[in-house]
């Protein structure tokens, strides 16, 4: 049993849209194939990943560090001694070879991807659902739980769009049985995102929610007078106020914020992560954690994100990933993390679910697709065999 | 005024050496050249950069993300409107446009090497010396020194080389001129360890020194049983004893080493340097930093970290930077840092002096060329000729 080839392949996933920090017309992310010599159903598995949105493809990395390293490795050595399948900590440890610590960015990225379709090959090899396996190993006797809270994330600032359409896009997100919104600030001034806030707030029913997102762009004064605006609101959620890395601006809003804080999303390890634990002046009972387990290494270094997590009291059902990946509603269809992103309108056919699968009440259910479920979206797999398998692609 | 091209070519940095964390036989550099239309004493100015070792070459990012925001901004919104010149800071914000916040790796290399070769550009276009224009404008009324302390790093394993070679290794260096070697530390038990340090120990004189360097493999109690141990030792540092990221692990250790601790080479942005200023327990009498700004955004970015040392009590003279590159010699000689590191047999035709500089009671003379000074290393200017005047490089 061995990896035979990793492949990547650089795509656009360009939108007209904007948030406070960046715009998105230019963005690129990595689509990656690990083709292994094991044979399910009559044909080779092949695992799948991509990486979310925000930090475009790492297809150089990928290419010139992380591909040959696994491929040079030892087959032997990147097998699960326990277990007749691929060892996805093995495949880690090969693809870091010869990487100094510190400086988690581009690298996490190119790593995570390739742990994902790592993580998707093995699950097919088992023939279960990831977030079934991810259960039986990681669930600590918990069930695997496939009814997934999601949130829609959207209320992008881009040119045109007023007041009308914002509302407009959170009333279509509530018709789709999406039960919280999420919209863009900080890309306005205060007062002109306080009237996009209440005119979502107006519409809402009572079991309707709307979180915000300043995607880090405040510096602490702002975040402060923020904080006090959003005070009178019943949000969801305060997102990223501050610079992800500033954390002693991040405890200031939590001081003054008693309301639910967001963040984590730009965090590409276990010690940024540990970071803003230790630091950052977040509550157990009440804020959130984005950590983006394909920007940041990938689920090897999400577990131990999770272990980290634990040893401070954290639960696990804290964690909503940043992402609208299909990766992290396995793991929190399997590890039982609270909830996951999603974009209904946005990145596709990369982001969303697999098809048929509808949100009721802010909530979908996992389908049983072997792996990650990448097969159960059609538009998506179609982009993902063409790289994988091109000679089925090719004849369907 | 305007740049016309930037250039970047990938090279090899390779050598049979290891330190406690990676071996250096596939380590890579970016060599990039800023073309500019102006013409001093006859030739267009074109500035160069790379970057220093151990994180690999960074062409992709460059390439892809970094060059075309350069080269399709607006010239004029590149310019600095009080000087006839380019303001790296506006091409700073160029490069960094559609970037998210956090995630300060790879693509820190990547504008820390391109603003390498915009300084350069800027300081031969003022046709001086670019640790005098730094003086100029950031000295803050100190005058430029060309005197600048330098340290000789090496001590690395590799295969074969026992105590005889190591000692070996560092009388050349005391030979050259060099007060002040170092060795690596962690790649073998502790007691192999000491047993390499008492045998340079032995054989200094009394204006001698030896620092020791753990590349940040240690776990929080191995680092202290080295801080333990090696406080039995008048050294003048121990490095980078913990993850970089790992502050309370970094707290812990200068919580019971009295003596100086050196780190900051992994931290890649202010807001990582400013992290380990506020969470890493470091003294500002006793300890040096040794951000990098080559890896870390370039010295737009560096300036900001000295401005935010200066605003937390730190002085510039506490910082003597990772990497052994001539642009870290400009800033020291021109802002007053502590020294710079150097590998005298190392990472060639990179690493080092111009020409003729020599070590002498551990400080070199900054020579008087416009710009970074790589015209003075032929060996280095041939190879960065070729890339950024190619049509003279195949005439010399």
């Amino acid at each position: 049993m061995r990896i035979v080839d990793v492949r990547e392949e650089t795509m656009p996933i360009s939108s007209p849209i904007r948030n406070a920090f960046i715009d998105f017309s230019k963005m690129t992310l990595s689509v990656v194939a690990v083709v292994t010599d094991v044979v399910r159903d009559g044909r080779p598995v092949v695992g799948y990943g991509f990486n979310s949105n925000g930090r475009y493809a790492q297809g150089a990395i990928i290419r010139e560090r992380i591909i040959p390293r696994v491929l040079e490795a030892d087959p032997e050595s990147l097998l699960d001694p326990e277990r007749d399948n691929i060892d996805p900590g093995r495949v880690w440890d090969a693809m870091m070879t010869n990487e100094k610590p510190g400086g988690h960015g581009e690298r996490s990225v190119a790593v995570g991807t390739v742990d994902m379709a790592v993580w998707d090959a093995v699950a097919k090899i088992e023939q279960k659902p990831l977030f079934r396996l991810l259960a039986e190993r990681f669930g600590g006797g918990d069930a695997a739980n496939p009814k997934v809270f999601v949130y829609a994330a959207g209320g992008y600032y881009h040119p045109g769009k007023g007041v009308q359409g914002l509302t407009d896009e959170m009333r279509s997100y509530f018709d789709r049985g999406y039960s919280v919104v999420k919209a863009k600030i900080g890309g306005v001034p205060l007062a002109d995102d306080l009237h996009r806030i209440e005119a979502v707030l107006d519409m809402l029913e009572p079991h309707q929610r709307l979180a915000v997102d300043a995607n880090g762009r405040f510096d602490q004064a702002t975040a402060l007078e923020y904080a006090h605006a959003l005070s009178a609101y019943d949000l969801f959620w305060y997102e990223e106020p501050v610079d992800p890395l500033d954390f002693e601006a991040q405890a200031a809003v939590a001081a003054v914020y008693d309301k639910s804080i967001a963040t984590g999303e730009n965090l590409f390890s276990m010690q940024d992560a540990r970071n803003l634990i230790r630091y950052g002046g977040l509550r157990r009972e009440t804020d959130w954690l984005q950590f983006d387990c394909a920007l940041s290494y990938g689920l090897v270094e999400y577990l131990r994100t999770l272990d980290m997590l634990e040893e401070n009291g954290w639960s696990r059902s804290r964690c909503i990933p940043h992402g609208g990946h299909q990766m992290s509603l396995s793991i929190a269809a399997g590890l039982g993390l609270g909830g996951n992103e999603s974009y209904p309108d946005l990145f596709q056919p990369f982001g969303g679910f697999p098809d048929g699968v509808e949100v009721r009440d802010g909530f979908i259910t996992m389908p049983e697709y072997p792996g990650i479920g990448f097969e159960g979206k059609a538009d998506l797999f179609a982009v993902m065999r063409a790289i994988g398998e091109p000679s089925l692609a090719t004849c369907s």
